[in-house]
């Protein structure tokens, strides 16, 4: 195994303003989940479904990461909730974006606040952001072996959502072994088997994220 | 738009790198293809494939990247076919270490030697690998917006493969969609329609990239 190591001193500075962030959210009673994902496990779509079934019991608000467009934030506004894009030239947002984005969304005084990370299985899971959740957003069309291939984002998960679950039996996935394979790199992550586009298993994931508490 | 910008010192050596690479196989008469995708869209799946209907016209090696397991390079060699493994804690392969893993399968004297890159939509599009050709291979299931998402990759390849096209009718995606999304970002490539799992549109793929020659 050969090990190629980020700058420590990047990593070192990101630590510092991701304490700050995690003070900063302190201090205002914010719940803030990091979602993480490879591009095209649904997220956004997650966020859609997810939003409007918090309304009423958390002021949710969401940080968008993109390299290009500003098309998700656009999606998480038409379901009425505030949305602050950011576009950035990188695989992975930093604590000090994340930091610029949420003095962007204060005034909005959200109490649970989603961060959707660049698509991307590997490099945002390097960068904490101050955020006092983590979850890993699969779709089964990725296949099962993708967690043991991929294992750091998902060790290092709260939550691991597994999406698109009503297209396993289209392309040959098990989601016995999807989850197997979730259990041999991360023993503790709460498991969510859902599917955004029918909405089977979305209320035990809502529940879940609904009783986060700040941290 | 704000731009983070690799440390051009890396990026520098990593050009270097790849032009030696790029001499090294030249010298060779090796063609030398660079696949490239998101974790999970199927680039393992279109090189087991692919590579039995190349037998016979070309002789084919591959080297297989991956942060975890070797299950990528016992696919390949399943089929018949000379494979190199490379596991390395980074988000996409470099020169230097693709360097390293064609010398281990220079006794193998393949004249079209496939690398399939980090499953990452986003960081091996800034790393030349000596390559004389990339291409970038993408689930339909990520959804008709993600190439105007993550432009780099596809303003880059000389071919895209559209794959898990039999997908497109379960996740609302329209092929047609896609396409459009495609050519926005990348005027030039050529677009594939290919299903690996039921077979359909192999044959113009496996065309394409038989015909490819060393440069």
């Amino acid at each position: 195994m050969e090990t190629v190591t980020l700058a420590t001193p990047v990593l070192r500075k990101n630590d510092e303003l991701a304490a700050e962030n995690r003070a900063w959210f302190a201090a205002r009673g914010w719940t803030v989940v990091n979602m993480m994902s490879a591009p095209g496990a649904g997220k956004t779509t997650l966020l859609e479904k997810t939003l409007p079934r918090l309304a009423g019991r958390r002021r949710c608000a969401v940080i968008e990461g993109d390299l290009q467009t500003d098309l998700d934030a656009s999606r998480i506004r038409a379901v009425g909730v505030a949305a602050h894009q950011i576009n950035v030239n990188s695989c992975h947002l930093d604590a000090r974006m994340v930091g610029e984005a949420a003095r962007g969304l204060e005034m909005e005084a959200p109490d649970l606040l989603f961060i959707e990370n660049i698509g991307n299985l590997v490099c945002p899971a390097a960068y904490d952001l101050g955020e006092g959740w983590r979850v890993t957003v699969f779709s089964a069309a990725e296949g099962a072996d993708k967690p043991r291939k991929y294992p750091r984002m998902f060790h290092q998960s709260d939550a691991v959502v597994l999406n698109k679950i009503d297209l396993a039996p289209y392309c040959d996935v098990s989601i016995a072994e999807l989850r197997e394979s979730v259990r041999m790199v991360s023993p503790r992550a709460e498991i969510f088997e859902v599917s955004s586009r029918t909405g089977d298993g979305l209320e035990a994931w809502v529940e879940w994220v609904a009783a986060r508490e700040a941290r």
